[in-house]
């Protein structure tokens, strides 16, 4: 199937076209690489308009079930969703933290959904370049929601923000003392808490743990793209499917609010300069890795360095003359 | 003063020229930088045989008592010691860990001891390369063990751990769900933990809060590095001045084991490769900010990019063509 005809059904809202497409942006192959960035190109002309949602939960807050439930409540309103993961771990793992779609049965049957799992990340960096492309994608295809989930660990909950509209946070219920598990910088970016499994006897709990997070929201410094009441904590049961209508009505006021605001355009804005310089960084990087003779330049610097023979001021120097790239 | 008799006097174990230098180091102008590199360079036929010792402690766990504590010992033990901060929240606060020495009154006035606050981060970058050239001119002018201390947050604890022979962990008496706040991470790097304030009433608890993470550190997986029975938990107390002596023994003996097998010079040459490509990599991108010519076409790109005009891909790729650096 050449570019043009995938860019067609694709926007068709072909699923197995989409999945083709993503399975392109996920390629390390440069020819693949270039037809993924014609079909950018050619998708470009008809940008989608979705909202993005970043949801980040650490393993064990129901996630799986959440999104199940969320996803299916969306459909059951006409809209289409897509959910894509990103998984810092499944490196490691060499798995993906949807498994294989068994953990939302429901939600991957349904024809207005598309569940992507986290691909194995063999190819180098690049986790959050085909996240951002595979949005595109989803777009193009008529997605009107796109869903980035992300486990709780690391460098992805920013790189997740960074990429959705709203950012929310999944949480179990927990005693007091857990709070502080959550870091400073992640709740400063969250939108929305929701406080998952408030139903049978950890009612009570969810309940505290919604106010401490309220009360630790309140403590952060206002920000400009929330209106009042806003980030706020909720509690919902992914299981009993409570509350899910009134966290999807405060995504939606919250939406609108910054849409109206200026807010919602100002971020898109924001994060399309944050990718931009990111790629133009990662590039200037790929060379030490892709070059052979940069790589073996670097290797012997670097042995003489390990022995002794050179400073690392010296050898650094030298490496960056070689690279055109010298104070 | 020229840079011969500066390296002359600082060989001398001349404290002001030490403080000279290591300003030298950290300054941000350009001749500045070239007067540093040709002293380094001058410093570099007689290394120094420092013990490099890395110490995190978050704020409340009693640092400045312990180093104040634990470098008297070593002092009134016939060594030179000197401290070093890496504080990675100085930025913000404008300020120094260390404050005006007055939380190390003692060690501050001991002739054989040089404390240096960590800078107001004003300059781009550089905390690690500053850090380490600190400890080279410390090392040279006759110090032989160096404690490079950080606060327990974000990435200055890789960074100080990247920099030293051992890593050591100051902690203080917990409950034991507050356990979970060390990162599995910083638990890998430790070499010993050290928890302090096991003095009156907290003693018990001290007790426990060293158990609980000796068996932490048995879960971890074994790592060649290490001699049976570490990395080691255990109880200080630096109001008391009790333990000190036994965590310093416990020092030495990982020091000299590691010395005799070979891993202790395999890390440093590690950590010197690894220095050199992160200054490989930090000059790559200083080329973002510091070339005029490439701001303006980042910025005006940049633009283009969040109004929508042209894709992220196409644009880093227009970029990084312009910076020699195409794939």
């Amino acid at each position: 199937m050449d570019t043009d005809e995938l860019a067609q059904r694709l926007r068709a809202g072909e699923r197995r076209a989409l999945a083709r497409a993503i399975t392109l942006v996920e390629s390390g192959r440069t020819d693949h690489r270039e037809q993924a960035q014609a079909l950018l190109d050619a998708l470009a002309a008809t940008p989608g308009h979705a909202l993005r949602l970043g949801l980040s939960g650490t393993p064990g807050v129901g996630k799986s079930t959440f999104i199940e439930a969320f996803g299916t409540l969306l459909t059951g309103q006409g809209h289409k969703v897509a959910v894509l993961a990103v998984d810092p771990s499944s490196a490691r793992s060499g798995g993906s933290i949807l498994g294989d779609k068994t953990r939302m049965e429901r939600l991957s049957r349904d024809p207005n959904a598309f569940i992507r799992p986290s691909p194995s990340q063999s190819a180098l960096g690049g986790v959050a370049r085909r996240t951002r492309e595979a949005v595109s994608l989803c777009e193009a295809a008529g997605f009107d929601i796109v869903l980035i989930e992300t486990v709780g660990v690391g460098q992805s909950e920013t790189m997740v923000a960074e990429m959705t509209d709203l950012f929310i946070l999944l949480m179990a219920p927990a005693g007091g003392d857990e709070l502080q598990g959550v870091k400073r910088g992640i709740m400063e970016m969250a939108d929305l808490i929701l406080v998952n499994k408030a139903d049978g006897d950890l009612k009570p709990a969810a309940e505290r743990t919604r106010a401490d997070y309220a009360g630790a929201l309140q403590l952060l410094r206002r920000r400009p793209q929330d209106p009042d009441g806003f980030p706020k904590a909720i509690c919902v049961s992914a299981l009993e499917q409570a509350g899910l209508a009134q966290a999807w009505a405060d995504m939606q006021a919250l939406a609108e609010w910054r849409r109206e605001n200026g807010h919602f355009d100002a971020r898109r804005a924001a994060q399309a300069r944050y990718w931009f310089a990111e790629e133009v960084r990662r590039g200037l990087l790929a060379r030490l890795d892709t070059d052979a003779q940069v790589r073996a330049r670097m290797d012997r610097l670097g042995a003489a360095v390990a022995a002794g023979e050179i400073t690392v001021a010296r050898a650094s120097a030298e490496m960056l003359a070689l690279l055109g790239a010298a104070p």
